[in-house]
């Protein structure tokens, strides 16, 4: 059996950074002979949790063909949310908590998805069903992706099974998750040290909406100040990125954590689909979204029955 | 929560209908309100197996929507082999151990997938998985879904674990497999009783191969000449679903399940993907495949290389 890549979604966040690394260990335990990679730099929320669990990053790649045949995704299965040559490849695996869009295989394959809050909760349910034990580092790590995904269990994704998850976790890793959790969501809105640009590529991913390239980037903080007191630099960098990469429309999702609340900055073409999406007009390219703090959720769901209606 | 239909694909074979009955036995002991039911009637194995286990046949639909807002799918994910109006309902569960093709989905949803032998293989897993007893009866109903798409555990998509779950059903049913497993294909190749029409109809599927609609129908026997003695009958049938429903090829998998051998029968054009398919001539409209018996392995896969070539 050959060696395969495994590895979440560009623009990785902690769960697809963490997903990979956890279910690397279960299949190499089981027998195969994987490495957890990732198609990006860790963020700061990452970059936090690594440091406090003294876990290395994982190595970056461009392209996994001239290495593998064979590859596991974690945290995503839309083609261009993956790595660039992902059609030269076969996808052995996938563990995903995501809708399914444009994903088709010549054989069959491992498919694992469930509507729970995070991937690192569902790999979980796999350690269990397979009778692996967790490492305790290993568990910090998945505590902190639901964490991440759930911000601290506070998200509409999150559900029961996620909730009794994190205590587990907690329990095996020996973590106090709910201050580790607060401090492990401001260490990743650290937006004053970052470019425009590195903010709405932190964590973004692409979607194709009845034809539009709609490009989504969230960012968090404790404080929307902080993002819209730097709007116009905001819309110049969206911009730029549509000219750049072709996307028809940028939309970025600034969230305040503490208070579940988000607003909405629209930049491109066109902007009837989200005025339709969320019933509201734009005013000063911006929608007041209260409440809204899932882009798989509440964002991407509308967005895609308003282009399609 | 509301109501949830559960179905196989149509020209429904032992496992799709089985593999719903099996699925909704579990669903309902999780808390869910399912009902098995079925794209359409039992095949002569499936009769066979109903009967022995005094198990009814299930209701059958034509339509979803007007029952039901969410459906689960077993044994099959791909829409045009669905029930007709799959678009106008949610699906909110897959399992199913083929490839994923033409699958899109707008919201996360419970998909589980393994390359297996069976679907009834995967529900196995799941029962065990989720702590539920599989009582005697349906252990004997998923013992005959194995049996019947890996023929008596022959065919190459047979995996151990396959092997290993035939033998814990055939202990919680009490049936001596390997006996009943040959009567029961034997009941599947009653040829003589049947048009040609109902036999290339019992057990065919299509599939969309770069831009061609191919149907490709397997007819089981315990001898070939059975099959070709009605050759040109068989013809004028399969030219006749072609003409009817739009397909442009219609290829006759007829298998030998003594001997594991097969010949190809092939009705429509293109032929040359199916001659590159195989690496042989179209002889007399054949094409003869010694030791394939397996259309979803031995089939398929070639025939989408070559239509992609």
């Amino acid at each position: 059996m050959s060696k395969e890549l495994i590895f979440g979604h560009q623009s990785p966040d902690t769960d697809a950074i963490v997903a990979a690394k956890a279910l690397s260990y279960l299949e190499n335990k089981l027998g195969r002979d994987t490495e957890a990679v990732a198609l990006g730099e860790p963020n700061e929320e990452t970059k936090f949790v690594l440091d406090h669990f003294d876990e290395p990053a994982p190595r970056i790649i461009e392209k996994a063909s001239a290495e593998v045949e064979d590859v596991m995704l974690v945290d995503h299965n839309e083609p261009q949310q993956s790595v660039s040559d992902i059609a030269d490849v076969t996808v052995t695996h996938v563990v995903d908590h995501h809708r399914i869009a444009n994903f088709n295989t010549a054989q069959p394959l491992f498919y694992r998805a469930e509507p729970l809050g995070c991937c690192s909760t569902v790999i979980y349910k796999m350690f269990k069903e397979n009778n692996v034990e967790i490492p305790a580092k290993l568990a910090g790590l998945m505590l902190s992706a639901i964490i991440s995904d759930t911000l601290l269990l506070k998200s509409p994704t999150t559900t029961q099974t996620d909730v009794d998850v994190v205590k587990d976790l907690a329990k095996i890793s020996g973590t106090d998750y709910e201050a580790y959790g607060l401090d492990m969501l401001k260490a990743g809105t650290n937006l004053a040290s970052k470019t425009e640009t590195e903010l709405i590529e932190a964590d973004a991913k692409s979607f194709n909406l009845n034809g539009s390239t709609v490009r989504v980037a969230q960012v968090n903080t404790v404080d929307l100040a902080e993002v819209f007191d730097r709007q116009a630099a905001f819309e110049a960098a969206a911009k730029a990125e549509n000219d750049a990469n072709g996307y028809d429309l940028f939309l970025i999702l600034a969230t305040n954590i503490l208070d579940s609340n988000s607003e909405l900055l629209v930049v491109g073409a066109p902007t009837a689909p989200v005025e339709a999406a969320f019933g509201k007009k734009i005013e000063n390219n911006r929608i007041s979204l209260p409440g809204v703090v899932s882009r798989k959720k509440q964002v991407v769901p509308p967005l895609t029955d308003a282009f399609n209606a």
